[in-house]
């Protein structure tokens, strides 16, 4: 497999999207500009992104909805299931658990960790908030691969290390700070308080109106 | 002030994050190396960046940790209050109601929607959830020019033009779509499925192990 970029990946994940929803339409084939529409990109694009991984549309008649759908589903490795735990009991934690579209796409919270004793032993939908102690033996047994990370940014690494010690490979970081992980270990952050000040630069710095600074 | 990318604000954002605690632990001056090491850059990195804003350190002395950290509150708009509304009251949305980095640095969630009558009605801390109808009217009374999208993404598009023609410039978007929006308008979209199944491309098609495609 080539070495594909992260903007790439997005899209691919977007184009599943849109193929998910035109199979629940019953609708069976799609064309690479319908794609690109849908994905803010253009049609050349699609076309590119999906030949990178020989998969070819037909002249005129565009790419079979379920074909492609299966194709992308083994390219981004969701065609399995795949075991998370989630570590961090709290507001945002809770918000990630009830998440169904982590569930569709194969992704399965199977254990809950808090370091605070008053959240340990609540039970969310079945499952047992448990002490972070156990962290370690449980994704060593269960042989996990995927973390969330939900705790403040000062615990952060910390539990990050434990995790990679512990087997995780890839790690889904909602803590607003930057983790270390070997090489090897996979992050992807996503840091909502960034996100949220990129907003408020592009308002404060839009052309004319230049105010605030 | 001159046009500056997203992975350099990213980077600004980063950096005040390591004055605010610096500060709060009474250090007083900062090296270019040491803002590097946390935001995951290199020291040449962080000099070109607030060179960019006419900020220079000191040589051997580096940075003031209280004058930059007010140089980059007022670049990145954070010298000033921006009152907000979020649109959805599910679970995402609860978390973003409660994220209290948000309102730390300046983002203060001032009304809550939701189209589900069950939901309206809801006090949320002395919040009432109301009415998605009442969107509009909110927004242009209060002059709001932030919004927080957490409704489904069959519905997202709907709400961000309604919101866009009340006033509002700016979204963070925690739906799981992309969004048309017109220029002059900033998007950034928070998107949790996308970035866990950047994960899972990576895991499946690491080198050695490139099974489940």
């Amino acid at each position: 497999m080539k070495k594909v970029s992260g903007p790439t990946i997005g899209r691919l994940s977007l184009y599943l999207r849109l193929l998910l929803e035109l199979r629940d339409a019953g609708v069976s084939t799609v064309s690479s500009e319908e794609l690109a529409v849908r994905s803010g990109t253009t049609a050349a694009q699609v076309r590119k992104d999906l030949s990178l991984f020989g998969t070819f549309g037909k002249r005129g008649l565009g790419y079979e909805v379920g074909q492609l759908e299966s194709r992308l589903r083994g390219i981004l490795g969701l065609g399995r299931r795949w075991g998370v735990v989630l570590v961090g009991a709290g507001r945002i934690g809770a918000a990630l658990f009830g998440y169904e579209t982590f569930r569709r796409q194969g992704f399965h919270i199977e254990a809950v960790f808090d370091a605070d004793p008053s959240k340990v032993g609540e039970q969310w939908n079945g499952l047992e908030v448990q002490a972070d102690e156990r962290m370690e033996e449980v994704v060593s047994e269960a042989g996990i691969e995927i973390a969330v990370i939900a705790v403040p940014a000062r615990s952060a690494q910390g539990v990050a290390d434990r995790l990679v010690a512990a087997g995780v490979r890839g790690i889904l970081n909602f803590a607003p700070t930057r983790l270390k992980v070997p090489s090897g270990v996979e992050v992807k952050s996503v840091d909502m308080a960034l996100e949220m000040e990129g907003l408020s630069y592009a308002l404060t710095n839009a052309g004319g109106n230049g105010g605030g600074a």
